[in-house]
């Protein structure tokens, strides 16, 4: 039902192409099919689609110096920062050119008195924590999965923490971007807002690559909280997990994370992890503020959760008990791929307004349970967001067949539900068609227009977000 | 040194135009020299420009009507909301019809469980706010100016509380928009983050009506703080106030808002409102939370209030006493108007990183002071944004000339301080040239490429952020 990258033509990859990039890179050009093979996949269960070759970028001009010479002999550019995207976006369905960004991971300059930094793309979010941490202040969009932060704004990404401090969305001020045609842009400026023109910050943020490789990023950053404090609470069951979490939005409480993890979510956890957490539906949530602000927060949050029969806090006193539950929280894709030795998982980005979050994610867990399929959920619930992965044998084609018509009922009720297909994956290869379902096809042919203008041969990252 | 709208060649009227509007509008189209003088003008300084004609529309298939008709006529469509703009945005510099949102002014859909409202586009946001009093919401963007939705969508308006509460770009979650061909398209959904495709919701956010005309917006609402106070502060000089700005701003205090008045600003409140406010530079601040939170902040800014030699903080501790200095504020801009009788503002919106601020700030006043032009200054410097009201003669074009020097040179710095010419106000007319500094020609050109691909033969408001 979803497009298939099967079905795409693979471009001629020209003797001199290859040649001017070897004659540039040296080294640092790879065709080895084991490097080639490592770039043509993500986490996504989608069949490895190896591009011709890899580069290894160390600066924009390298990056520039490439998409000229594939805008020239019309081969595709394919941007790859940590290759944790969970949707397709890094396969080289039509070939050409993976430009391997792991090496711009330089932090060009911390502005503590502004509250921002700028990074090259292929900074990582935990490197890019350990090399502000010294100025008080700290980048907060957490997507779980180590990813770098181009990937991250090309994804428009968000997870833990983004209830508080939004997405890439709201914390991108300013990027450099290379075009399709090669040209380096500067996007945005240092100040926190601004009316000059259109808004292409936004535009390039969630482009997925197809509109040009971003290469250097500011951002915001935030004061680290005076105090922080964490606990979970486990509910008799997901509604009255999820409930909490509605009336704790309605409030306006400014909770800074309030994830979900379902009972198979938290036995994978505890079985890979080691821990021995109530295998009930639970709430992990964090506070930040003053001393006085969180310990507000979360007195309110305990009256609520006691209105839906949620069981007392269980608070993580000290740093290292919190980063323990967090990196548990972060391991809870991996911890739950292993309750099925083998398999692979589709997984769910459905997003949808608070109210209707309830309805959304219990009607979702009746027709997986009814279906057989082994799964487990977590979710950004605090923004409406949550993940159901299926786990699918990949051999057996019956399984990811369910596992697909589970997913549109699933995205189609949260489509009915005035939500959205993905919070925080993006489109890719994978939600095409429900791309459609849900902007319409006047809105998905705006943007295909606004793809012609401004990558007419259709280099960047071809097949993704939409067909050519 | 900007350019002028008198360049511009006025397209055809075609007879048939006209009675295809007639036909379909009657009474609710207007050629009446007065109506169309009224639709041809703002705030700014510049000449009206009438359009040929004024239709007042009430529903999105009429609007996508008109634009149908001028698409088939190559007519210029110019949307009007409330006529508070600041960069000769309304002016009809290439003739064309002007679409009057005004009587499209309901409130749509009030969804206060997730925190949501629909609008269209002609709601002010003083009537917003009534509208939705009743369920404990508030929406808090506030540019001064009693604004419609839809015109501080399409210039990214923001004002107040953007410290707090971010701008338009972060506070509309979707659009109906009725694009150059005439067709209706949606943008965004009502869940708090996407990652589906292209963010058309935010490049039509700051498109000042050359992408196309929004007619129903979708908007974040917040829970109405369970406290509110707001005082009053001064200081000996104008970068005491501004350091104390930088200082709130870089502890992360949550202050909702933060602005500044300067003397000459306070001077005309004062006569014009009939008020007793100390005539020196004053920070007027506006803090929201719990009882709790807000006499924290409150005491944090105190102290660091002190530091920098300001005196006692005048508290306003009832909400007659609130209301009472911020109508004061709003009405800053005409206040200062009646300094000069007969005079025009030509006023200057720069915004830089908030370590800059005092830089900004200091030398363009020290630049005006040198000129002997009168001014005045407000800016809501919480976001590192200020306006410098220069007062000119407009029948002495010396003024205007001496006005817009200055103007050059206070963007010209605010740019090598890694600001932006427009912190809200837009682009219009008026800052062409500053845009092509700030972004340089690549994006620009970039820009302009949109355009042609979403408006072909430039019919939408033809002339704003670009020449065609």
């Amino acid at each position: 039902m979803q497009p298939s990258h099967e079905s795409q033509p693979t471009r001629p990859w020209p003797a001199v192409m290859h040649d001017a990039l070897a004659a540039r890179f040296g080294s640092r050009l790879s065709t080895a099919l084991a490097v080639r093979e490592q770039h043509g996949r993500d986490e996504s269960p989608f069949d490895v689609a190896p591009p011709e070759a890899v580069v290894y970028a160390e600066s924009t001009e390298e990056v520039a110096f490439v998409v000229q010479l594939a805008q020239q002999h019309r081969v595709p550019v394919i941007p790859y920062g940590a290759g944790s995207s969970l949707e397709g976006h890094l396969l080289a369905v039509q070939g050409g050119v993976s430009v391997d960004l792991s090496r711009m991971n330089r932090v060009l300059s911390i502005n503590p008195e502004d509250l921002t930094v700028t990074v090259q793309a292929g900074v990582t979010r935990e490197q890019l924590n350990r090399e502000v941490r010294d100025t008080g202040l700290f980048f907060p969009i957490d997507p779980g999965a180590n990813a770098s932060i181009g990937g991250m704004a090309a994804t428009r990404a968000s997870g833990t923490n983004a209830v508080r401090y939004g997405t890439m969305r709201e914390n991108v001020l300013g990027l450099t971007v290379v075009t399709a045609s090669g040209e380096v842009l500067r996007t945005g400026t240092r100040a926190r807002k601004s009316s000059a023109g259109y808004d292409l910050t936004r535009l390039f943020v969630g482009s997925e690559g197809t509109l040009g490789v971003m290469t250097e990023i500011t951002l915001k950053l935030y004061p680290l909280p005076q105090a922080v404090s964490a606990a979970v609470c486990h509910f008799p069951d997901i509604a009255s997990a999820v409930n909490t979490t509605i009336q704790i939005i309605q409030m306006g409480v400014p909770i800074a994370r309030c994830e979900l993890l379902d009972s198979n979510a938290i036995r994978a956890v505890n079985r890979a992890e080691k821990m021995a957490l109530n295998e009930s539906p639970m709430l992990l949530m964090e506070f930040h503020g003053s001393e006085a602000g969180v310990k507000e927060q979360a007195e309110t949050v305990q009256d609520i959760a006691a209105e839906f029969g949620g069981l007392a806090f269980e608070w993580a006193s000290t740093p290292e008990a919190r980063t323990r539950l967090w990196t548990a929280r972060h391991r809870a894709y991996l911890s739950g791929l292993q309750m099925k030795p083998g398999c692979r998982a589709v997984t769910t980005d459905a997003c949808v307004p608070i109210s209707r979050l309830a309805e959304a994610i219990v009607d979702s867990v009746a027709e997986v349970e009814a279906s057989g399929l082994p799964y487990f959920i977590v979710g950004h619930v605090g923004d409406g967001n949550f993940h159901v992965a299926y786990l699918i044998d990949p051999t057996r084609p019956e399984e990811r067949e369910l596992a697909e018509q589970l997913n549109h009922q699933l995205v189609q009720r949260a489509l009915r539900l005035e939500g959205t297909c993905t919070g925080e994956h993006g489109i890719g290869l994978h939600k095409q068609g429900f791309l459609v379902d849900e902007a319409g096809a006047g809105a998905v042919a705006l943007m295909r227009d606004i793809k012609r203008a401004l990558d007419p041969h259709c280099i960047m990252n071809p097949g993704k977000i939409f067909q050519p």
